[in-house]
């Protein structure tokens, strides 16, 4: 469990607003299996398991359930504690809760895992992938896991969203990588999606830039020889260059005003001048490195990979004629992953198909892209709305 | 001489214009030797070169010299061409000639290399550092080589300057890193820059922002196990790792369109799609892999990291008062490295003072930060009127 408590720490490390509980609850993970799946590009997939976590009750009508899938490092854990003394709540807490806008007491909130998700080695999250054992071989599946899509995530997600006997959500909702798995969600499957709320996300697919980014994440780890091609499993593994790849993600992921608010040009020792010696380092560099090293401790490396390969691919430009849900689109001002523009596009795409569309963009407090995680408060009232329109 | 073409080729992949020649001239290398250098840290190195080109000649009062110090992975080849088979000009070609801004019928123009540079294989760049022979070994110096900043690579094209003759300077002019050194000029030496024109530059200091990313463009060498502690001379080095870092410095002096307009979500090669094998790229990966491995050829990767070390260092908060000079600051729109509010911040710092200053912002045209190299004809009218003054 100390893990648990890693992860969240790191994954709000500089950014937590420090506000009161909203979901005052100890929530309870829960694990979904498929006996099967068959992928988009057709392999198949023995005993895919998936995790999840609720707040708030399901109606007799089966038709209050908001679905949140998670950002690139994310997991489904949106608000609540897994028990009192974890130091943080769920990533989204601000906003779920009684009488908050994503309401407890009218909606059942549903946060659910990804496949590959990249914190395959925290207790608490349940996923599939190159970390999972292979019941043909006994031995984890390294690079022989088949690569999965987007479009993979949600249709496993959309299994358990049946098992639950939900036919159509209220909504799907979700930050970055989970803005991505919203628009998919309504795109794959249109009559299960009666509105979207895509938080900082890349629009209707992840641009060419991004691309690029997500490639420069990755590349630490292909460099760290103790990758070894993806088998390293009952070895040394990669830390360095995962530690290394997570670093920049969190460094992509704020904006200009971020380091020199915390930072400056302060020194990581003080008697240790950086240009004394090559070694010395400044204080922004060390903390960028311990952010990241911290997380690599729960973290499989090539889960990050297939996470990486599967945004790279992610594009729904030809099916937007598909999609009938209403949306509301969430920038942050300052994001440098997925900047407001493409949050506008999408809107004007589907305002041309007819559909209800607007987008609010939001103070990025120096946090750039991150805003939309540990400063989404600011859209609570727009939230709320639109969910009861 | 093959070396050299790959260099230009790369420094300018995606980006020439195509303009006609300005500078329709063959530009002779030159080198300056001190016998004997003392560092800001109190480090001696014996037998310190660098080199240089002019354009236009030298008048009799001497006064009319503008010295230009290079960007990050740039040479002192500003304009002209070493021999006329060369694939391009020099990088700011489009600005330098009769009748150009910077006009070779007025002006004498130095492009000089700074200690360290990148390129220490490419013949036509003479630099001092790392990868250079230790006179009192015989061998090259590696890691052993002495941390210089931004103000010893000043410091010794000073001494150049006055191997010259030159007493005062017309102007002193950079883009990025070379903006940097202008400024650093303007505040170690007061007394001998009239005028500064910083381009594209961080201001009066490095923000925390940078310090990370030039953390991160080295990072990838230091992985690569062929780096092996800087001591990699006569051995296999690390191209890998300088690859990758080289093709971060390229995505990060880009903007959101530039992949967008040149690649989108195309593969790199036709028969491969991405998502059928791990190792299938798009082809924004691999075009800034291959950037990168060009770049590579002629680079030295210690050098990358003691020039990497100089700019995270590099700030004049506290000189800001000795500085005399006028400035024009010219920045990008779109510039994600040294975004343009930089500029001012440095130009309301420089008018707090009494000083005449003034930031023009030209359009990025989809380039961001580069286009302060290959987009500076829009700010040739200004540099004219400011050189007049």
């Amino acid at each position: 469990m100390t893990k648990t408590k890693t992860t969240l720490v790191f994954a709000t490390a500089f950014l937590w607003a420090g506000s009161a509980l909203a979901l005052d609850a100890i929530v309870e993970k829960k694990a979904f299996e498929l006996p099967s799946y068959t992928t988009v590009g057709g392999k198949t997939i023995a005993k895919v398991r998936i995790g999840y976590e609720t707040y708030g009750a399901l109606n007799a009508a089966k038709d209050n359930a908001i679905l949140i899938p998670h950002f690139f490092s994310g997991t489904s854990h949106v608000a609540g504690k897994y028990k009192e003394s974890d130091p943080q709540p769920g990533y989204w807490d601000a906003i779920v809760g009684p009488g908050r806008p994503l309401d407890t007491d009218r909606f059942h909130i549903i946060g659910v895992d990804a496949l590959v998700n990249l914190n395959a080695k925290d207790p608490n999250v349940i996923t599939t992938g190159p970390a999972s054992l292979n019941p043909a071989t006994g031995k984890p599946y390294g690079l022989s896991f088949p690569l999965v899509s987007v479009r993979d995530w949600v249709n496993v997600q959309k299994a358990l969203i049946e098992s639950l006997g939900i036919k159509r959500l209220h909504a799907v909702m979700g930050g970055s990588g989970g803005a991505v798995q919203t628009v998919d969600w309504a795109a794959g499957h249109p009559d299960m999606v009666a509105r979207m709320i895509p938080v900082i996300g890349p629009g209707l697919g992840v641009p060419a830039y991004g691309v690029a980014m997500l490639d420069m994440w990755g590349m630490p780890i292909r460099l760290d020889p103790k990758w070894n091609g993806g088998d390293y499993y009952g070895k040394e593994e990669p830390i360095e260059g995962l530690a290394r790849g997570l670093g920049m993600v969190t460094w992509s992921a704020v904006d200009f005003t971020w380091a020199e608010k915390g930072f400056g040009l302060k020194w990581a020792k003080a008697d240790a001048n950086p240009m004394a010696a090559y070694g010395n380092q400044f204080a922004v560099e060390a903390a960028l490195y311990g952010a990241g090293k911290g997380r690599a401790a729960v973290t499989d490396a090539n889960h990050m990979l297939y996470t990486i390969k599967a945004y790279q691919a992610w594009s729904v430009e030809n099916e937007v004629k598909a999609i009938k849900a209403k949306s509301l689109f969430i920038a942050a001002k300052t994001d440098l992953i997925f900047p407001p523009v493409l949050s506008h596009k999408a809107a004007e795409a589907l305002k041309a198909n007819g559909l209800e569309a607007q987008v609010i963009e939001i103070e990025s407090d120096g946090l750039g892209h991150l805003a939309g995680v540990s400063r989404i408060g600011q859209a609570g009232e727009a939230i709320k709305a639109f969910l009861a329109k």
